[in-house]
């Protein structure tokens, strides 16, 4: 015999016990299912990637983070997002698909971050992007949130937040500062909730960027009704001309707008002037999500549009909007303050069946082919050994129903049903057996 | 601008255009719904493990075909089956799982194969296994390929048979025959169809086995009923004593007959004694499946028992009994042969709604919304533009019905419904939407 090995995994990945993997694909289903819903077109890509594509837009973090393949002639890596390779595949098929293109996609990613609480190096993201040709219409940057909004009601969860933001509007507004280094300055702003005020201004100290032009800049941090950010924005436009502000504030406006239209209610949105996706190429709408009273563990759903999603790829001009839900984070937070409530059925295994004695599973055999014809999840335990253990096992897997079979049961084309919740227990004739199994 | 860099994929790998991609997950689909009433849990491990534990079972050919990730402190490579995985799960979490343990994955595995047809470096497995602790019924080597039976079935498949042998009858054949290196023996075997019988003649002949014994050897090849290979078997037997070939054959009969006893046609079972699997470390059931007429594309649902599936990870004994369909190659060659035929309704978009100016944008937004709650995926054209091309559109997204809205539709409170197949056009109310997409 060889030796024994450890089994275990690496550090940063997640795995779970079986009761707990029916949890999450329930989850991931829901997901799928509104995603469907919506008329997003499925879409699996390759998990590896070409390097160069994947780094296009530039290393930075990223490329700290990024898993390489050894020793191929080509080289190639682990994808980190969907975006990049969403982008490959419609500048590939460009020809191909009919725009606007909808697409999800809930599939593994990869970054070898620093291994820490609630985040993995290996987690599902659930990404919907439109991508249009030359154009695309602002009623999508309303709809793409509304997606998410009816997923997250889906999940019962309690309260959440769309933060929603522009970044013209914040383009313009540093416009009117006189900023010349915009995107650091996003950047700086973007880190606010982790480092503070003092160390933000400290930043903008250093990029030579004054007091006074600081406070205003402070000031979108300010806390405001979705109506006094408007009014705000408002009075800033009247005194400040700036068309690609006043074109921001026109986009932002419009979005919340029709987000209402949609059906999110005003409490679910919030107009949030801070929110800048500062490491990202957005372009316009940005968006965050925020679980009310877990602010502090960031944005569950977060996205925007690109004026152009596949430059690095193609002369055509591809505009897209996307939102996407870290999959594996969400669950592991839900799971963590025990708000998991979005099952409709505990019970995955409806029904164990039990033979008394190896010549009861012909008997056995002809009972679970109907229930699974009937779409019914149902076992047969074939292994022998006394009756506690198999009820013992029935328990484990969380069967609901546990069905004795007998030499009474067979002599009277009967079962004996025992609801494993409720300790019931009932004799059911053979063909009212789905009926009963469908009522309780 | 950065410069543009060719978009493209690596060699070897699957990606589907939407279409076709909704034709995969509906087969994957109709796979997972059968694992699921069969009573199989779900299961997802990382794609990447540890290299140790991956090449536990030695090296051989997979080594040479696995994916290394660079730069690690351990070394970790990504998984090349989902057996592995498996059995490192199992001696991981023994004291958390219900045993006998089933559990169903369908999930990408990577192999750097020489590029050829049908053959990918990235492809779908959909697996199941059931593990015991000590013991393990011999009914489940009946139940596991019915699981697969009615999956083939579901999607249409005209003509399939699984091929079954037993490793111990191998075993105790080569025993009575003498034979000393039997794993040599065995491989040589399977490769059969592909190098032929001179050559295994040949190779035979190199390990000094005699004429003779050739013969014998060969005869297992030969074209029988399965009324008359049991007959073979039988007749062997008596002739020859030897303990492990009388179980094999015991362990067999059981297998074809119930088999029979959960519904499969005697047609779509052939008792194969060249199946070998030589390759793997089966040592009981062994199980290849072949589509009719396409026998020579090799086995697309193979499989077998192991009697100790964990022994490189723990000192438990732990049998273990799988099987697993090639997905991806699956579809590869179901799309080939032009037999796809499992997809219940053509149209993944049951309806586009085209509002024909933008102030029919809400009215559109209502009526979406009342599809979407009722579980009907559609779509909004937002975008403007002559109505040629929204309807070109709608056929290009194989939309079922474009709805179209205008000053008379949001007057009259109903909808302009035409049916893309049929070209019938009808005007309906708008409470008899949902009642009209039903009946059609």
């Amino acid at each position: 015999m060889s030796k024994i090995i450890q089994a275990s995994i690496l550090p940063g990945f997640m795995e779970l016990l079986p009761n707990d993997q029916v949890e999450f694909d329930h989850l991931k289903m829901i997901v799928e299912e509104e995603f469907k819903k919506f008329g997003y077109f499925p879409l699996d890509t390759p998990l590896i990637e070409k390097r160069e594509l994947l780094l296009s837009k530039g290393g930075g973090e990223t490329s700290k983070q990024i898993y390489n393949i050894e020793n191929k002639s080509t080289d190639q890596s682990l994808r980190f997002d969907l975006t990049v390779p969403l982008a490959r595949y419609v500048a590939m098929n460009e020809n191909e698909l009919a725009f606007p293109f909808k697409r999800y996609q809930i599939a593994k990613v990869y970054r070898g971050e620093r291994n820490q609480r609630g985040r993995f190096r290996e987690f599902y993201q659930a990404d919907i992007d439109i991508v249009g040709r030359d154009k695309l219409s602002i009623y999508n940057d309303a709809e793409i949130p509304y997606t998410m909004y009816k997923i997250f009601k889906r999940l019962k969860i309690k309260g959440f937040s769309f933060h929603i933001n522009n970044r013209k509007l914040l383009n313009g507004f540093l416009n009117i500062l006189k900023i010349d280094d915009k995107e650091e300055c996003l950047r700086t702003m973007d880190k606010m909730a982790k480092i503070g005020e003092d160390k933000v201004r400290e930043i903008l100290g250093n990029m030579k960027i004054n007091e006074e032009k600081q406070d205003i800049i402070l000031s979108l941090f300010e806390e405001r009704t979705n109506e006094e950010t408007l009014e705000f924005l408002d009075n800033f436009n009247k005194n400040n001309k700036d068309e690609v502000f006043a074109e921001g504030i026109q986009e932002l406006k419009l979005v919340y707008l029709n987000m209402k239209a949609f059906g999110i209610e005003d409490e679910c949105i919030k107009i949030d002037l801070g929110i800048t996706r500062g490491l990202d190429y957005y372009t316009g709408s940005v968006y965050e999500t925020f679980i009310t009273g877990l602010e502090e563990v960031g944005s569950v759903c977060s996205g925007g549009r690109y004026e152009n999603l596949a430059s690095n790829f193609t002369k055509k001009t591809l505009p897209g909007i996307g939102l996407s839900i870290g999959l594996t984070r969400l669950y592991f937070i839900l799971k963590e303050q025990d708000m998991i409530d979005f099952q409709e059925d505990e019970n995955y295994i409806k029904a164990l069946i039990i033979p008394m004695s190896e010549d009861k599973i012909p008997y056995a055999i002809d009972i679970v082919n109907l229930m699974r014809d009937k779409g019914v999840n149902s076992q047969i335990y074939f292994e022998s050994g006394k009756m506690k253990k198999k009820f013992t096992y029935a328990d484990k897997i969380k069967a609901k129903y546990a069905i004795t079979i007998g030499e009474e049961e067979v002599k009277t084309n009967s079962l004996s049903i025992k609801n494993l919740t409720t300790g019931n227990q009932e004799k059911v004739a053979r063909e009212d057996l789905i009926i009963h199994l469908n009522k309780n």
